[in-house]
């Protein structure tokens, strides 16, 4: 797929997962770490106008002055922005605004992308910008099953429950992997992010990781012999996080007459006990572990073994903090703000998950997010 | 007008303030004390069905069972419901699902009112239903207003900001009342609220009151003799208040090269000197009060001397508490929860506001708010 | 008793009252509300040093002049000062040094009072010290009470929990009053803070008030009723209190084995049910007089009616919020910051309490603390 | 030295270190993360009680069964204990009972440990025993220096600032390490902390890692190069941090007249400008590193190129999360709760700092803190 096919592609596949919404569900924000339908159209968009249509195409117009304001994300260099916990309080623009916005920028970066010599910067520019819209495309996804799940008619959006009907239903075995130098990160023959790079080397201890996910109905044992109430399992941060938010199974779960139900974006559906659980923080990860005498790889652990088991249904914790790899370098200006100043106090998640945009994985890809969080699909593979 | 006209005015009124407001604008909750304009629109006919319909009309089928709990305000007695400030979440139904809602509910009030023989309980219900509705159309007005205005962008809702058109340019003159025994309160010859009830005697020492509001260009003499940063002007609480929350204007200004400007809801317009000051809080009153070696009226003595001056631009804060009057008696069930339980910590403002619905001011009304909020039309009169 | 022996009086008791106290005890501040007994040792002292000794007399010379910046309370006409939270912090100057600094500057302020030629101004003010210590040495029974409570050990500082040994065992019964003007508030013939004066007139309605407190087997039939957890008789705000901090009986109070326990500074002895309830906030006060159909007096009517019953044994919750009476004055400078300033958001308490120092109570005084207040002695009067 | 030996000297330097203190410093608590002196004394008393003299001598009589409860610290597998934030509560004991407390089990220990056949998990737990004292005896000097901070009058309690008085003078010099295969964590030939084990292999690509700590000089440099306020140094959670505290230059620092000035435990002193900078935060740290083109080593690098330079002045961050090392075991019951439950969020110091105890350095030893932390002798090592 060339360049200007990949940017088509990944602009109309948003737009396709925005179809089921309704234009009440485009601006509600549910909470800090989630961010409205119409946030995520405008800033993919605005990434693209900023970072490629101001700067390279002469006398290039802005769409309008004040959306770079409204939908700058977290880029300092980049001047002012409102708060990222108030953006469910812009009405205005309309979501038709929002749409004409990113016809206007389609437009022009197209236009860009036909010209006959077509500059380095600006086609790696591109590739980025479509990879940056294709990690909005999952958040999209799990930002608007957080705001639906907590209206309480529980609000149906696709017809199929996706993620719900996975089988995750081999024999739980563990695959051996001797000690040894390995070799870890990305070599930059195809796109990766620049927390990849500093490809380097590991040492690693011999270990064995599972071959599948931890399931629901495994998760239940968890539950059932009481292990949300019983102090050993948890680090200390995750026992405080659990007694404080009142937490006694995943995100999204409840039980009514001893059956245990789902939040889904097709509603409230009955749970899948064969499928891998899911919307859990590393903590439950990490106790979860912990009850079955095993603990999480680590992500280098993960990136060695990968090719020995499937992966793809849910991000995988790892017992990894999101770190940079020896020889790290951020890139220059606003680029460089993608990923390195995030690295403190994160976990690093491997794989992918049901949500993750097609293209959008590899074995060295490193997801990273606060051990509470909960709202991403993501699960357990076990390590010893 | 009977009440089958009053029903329909007040209910065609309610939908004529959101005609200009875009989908977009009727669901987002800018604070915990503003509600979205789409939950005014239910809550206000919410109340009509549950007070009315299900219990006085056989038979009659809810619209929607879940709008029970979506739409209850703050009533304990009529079942759960989702937290306050947890309405900008609910994205589901669609504001045209809550217009069929309102139809629906017009329509079986409507046929119940055309009754040949009308209960006076469900008549008296009607009429509190249609007041209710009017202090929710105050609200709508003074949230959308406090919710456009944490937009950058500035939008514009109507075409004419009118509360800062009016003009307060008398001369200021204190109007003197005499000492004695006075009647306060309602009769309930007409509708009032229950705690206009408990008419009782109070006895006021002379006092005088002024015959206008303090206007903007008065205000402004305040803030630039640095009475924000001047202790002595200020309540301990207030003091706090407006260092905690870094408060050095009302709501609503900026001031830009020397020159005041304010959000109205026909956007960001210069401010009208002559207008009188408003979106201010109790402490900002009693400040201001204080810097002028005056004081602000009791509710007792606004009341008594309400026709010897012009009142209706803003409302105007006293120094009283709101508390129950002299053998106040709460209403039995729901409509108990309407007023008596809010009778702590509120202080009362008198009068009524460019913003308040016609019919709907009366020199017995209390209203209630606590001393930090700004978000209504609130203003200064002075007394001593 | 003159001036000279009513100061020596109430320094000395200041000190007997201290007299348990351990070193330990003096230093560590257990809520915001609450000082550590050794700031009370000397804020009561800066207040003669500050007030009267500094500006009155000559060549004065302060004990330290580092004790203003440590033991002002919130006069911000005083300068700066440690945030009322932080006193705990401050373990030096040891409670040797601040006996110490008591002792000079009592040695100054006798010195001052055996003049020949008193200053009018001056013994104003040492009588103002005087009250002002008086209503510290309550203050300091119950900080340090509550100090206590804090620790599992139930510590005992005296031998008997005077609180918990009074009776109040005559039958309930009420006690008419009939309507007219009333005069309110004090002549200033004896001493009297500022907000007691503004004598003015008021209008009563018939009434009716009770003839003793509510004691402790009273109330408990409340929470026997589950009054704590029926929403009907409560103040919204107060209804939001007791479930956010899961209050579910008086401060102090314990079960066990369905047997009541209440800690005093006796430590923890069995609940004497014929005493008046006391501890509670006003919120509680409020919701038992609803449960009970009655109401609370207001602070006029309990003024007025107080010479017909007996009182002192707790402060007793008055329906009044605390604002200033008509031709109320502050004072100008230190002294005008002592009782205006909090005026908002308080409700008014009459009478006194078993912990209010002699001499320190009159019908006229008013006492005032937020409607949360519970760890001071205070109880419910009931009227109708 | 043995191990009875052993155990008077630390038990005696502990008293020795509280000697200066006066009773009045003993209880009060400064912050959460910050314990009182008498607290320490009674807690590290209380862990050679309830872990060898309860278990291993038969008829033992606790001291006094309360304490317990008071100075249990995190141990969810030894029962219920005060909150962590409430210990400056707990005025009783006094000061002379804990040391009581303190002779009793000395006593019972040194009896214990002159048997003349010592069962090794008694030995075992006692050596641990002493360097979890000796951990505390840290914590009591950086505690105590944070209350007394707190206090405006500067309390001086040593003679000399010592920490102030260091010299980092070399010229600073890179040392190269070449890449390669180490090993590192502890052999357990001699004692060292459960995280520790898990000895195990790395892989190191080259780096270099400077010979000296970053000087208060070039700190200051950082400083007037307006670092603070420049965001591209820091990581995004270090901005919020020193944004939302308003953090300015390290802890302990003030500026007056252009001249640095910092809080010592001899009071407030002039800086020394050729002493390593400390007391600042990870945050700091890294941007310090960063603005100097530079990182921070990992805990790796620094454990295998330590012999190379001098270290002991301060603990040094480095960019190293504390986790697990491969096949750690975590130990059973309530000491398995010393290290593994923590790991989590927080960051490894290696080195130690002049608060150190004697003898309790080694070169495998792991500190870790929360990347906030700046109460801790903590200052940086660059690396490249």
């Amino acid at each position: 797929m060339n360049i200007i096919e990949a940017f088509k592609v990944t602009r109309n596949l948003t737009n396709s997962l925005c179809k089921p919404l309704k234009i009440e569900d485009y601006t509600p924000q549910s909470a800090d770490f989630a961010s409205p339908p119409k946030w995520h159209l405008a800033h993919t968009t605005w990434f693209f106008e900023q970072m490629i249509l101001k700067p390279f195409v002469k006398d290039y117009e802005v769409f309008d002055s004040e959306f770079s304001f409204l939908f700058n994300s977290y880029y300092n260099t980049m001047g002012k922005r409102i708060a990222s916990h108030e953006r469910g309080l812009i009405t205005r623009p309309s979501v038709d605004g929002v749409y004409e916005y990113r016809a206007y920028v389609d437009k022009h970066i197209e236009k860009l992308l036909s010209a006959s010599q077509l500059d380095k910067a600006v086609s790696d520019l591109v590739v980025l910008g479509v990879n940056h819209e294709q990690q909005h495309q999952e958040l999209l996804i799990t930002d608007i099953k957080y705001t639906l799940s907590r209206n309480p008619i529980h609000p149906k959006l696709y017809e199929i429950a996706y993620a719900n009907t996975l089988q995750e239903t081999e024999a739980l075995e563990f695959i051996d992997v001797g000690e040894g130098v390995y070799t870890i990160g990305s070599h930059k023959n195809e796109f990766c992010y620049d927390n990849e790079l500093g490809h380097h080397r590991v040492f690693l201890e011999n270990y064995a990781i599972a071959n599948r996910l931890v399931t629901n109905r495994e998760y239940i044992a968890f539950i059932e012999a009481k292990a949300y109430t019983t102090s050993k399992y948890w680090l200390d941060d995750g026992w405080c996080f659990v007694n404080s938010n009142n937490i006694k199974h995943p995100l999204y779960w409840e039980q009514e007459d001893h059956t245990w139900y789902v939040y889904t974006l097709a509603g409230r559906v009955l749970l899948n006990l064969d499928a891998p659980v899911m919307h859990i923080s590393f903590y439950e990860a990490h106790a979860y572990a912990n009850f079955k005498n095993k603990r999480l790889a680590t992500e280098f652990e993960w990136e060695v073994a990968n090719a020995q088991f499937h992966w793809g249904k849910t991000w995988e914790w790892t017992n990894s903090a999101y770190l940079p790899y020896p020889n790290y370098k951020q890139g220059e200006g606003a680029v460089g703000e993608y990923n390195g100043k995030f690295m403190i106090n994160l976990m690093v998640l491997k794989g992918s998950s049901v949500a993750t945009s097609p293209n959008h994985s590899r074995p060295t890809y490193r997801n990273f997010f606060s051990p509470e969080t909960r709202w991403q699909f993501s699960g357990i593979r076990l390590a010893k």
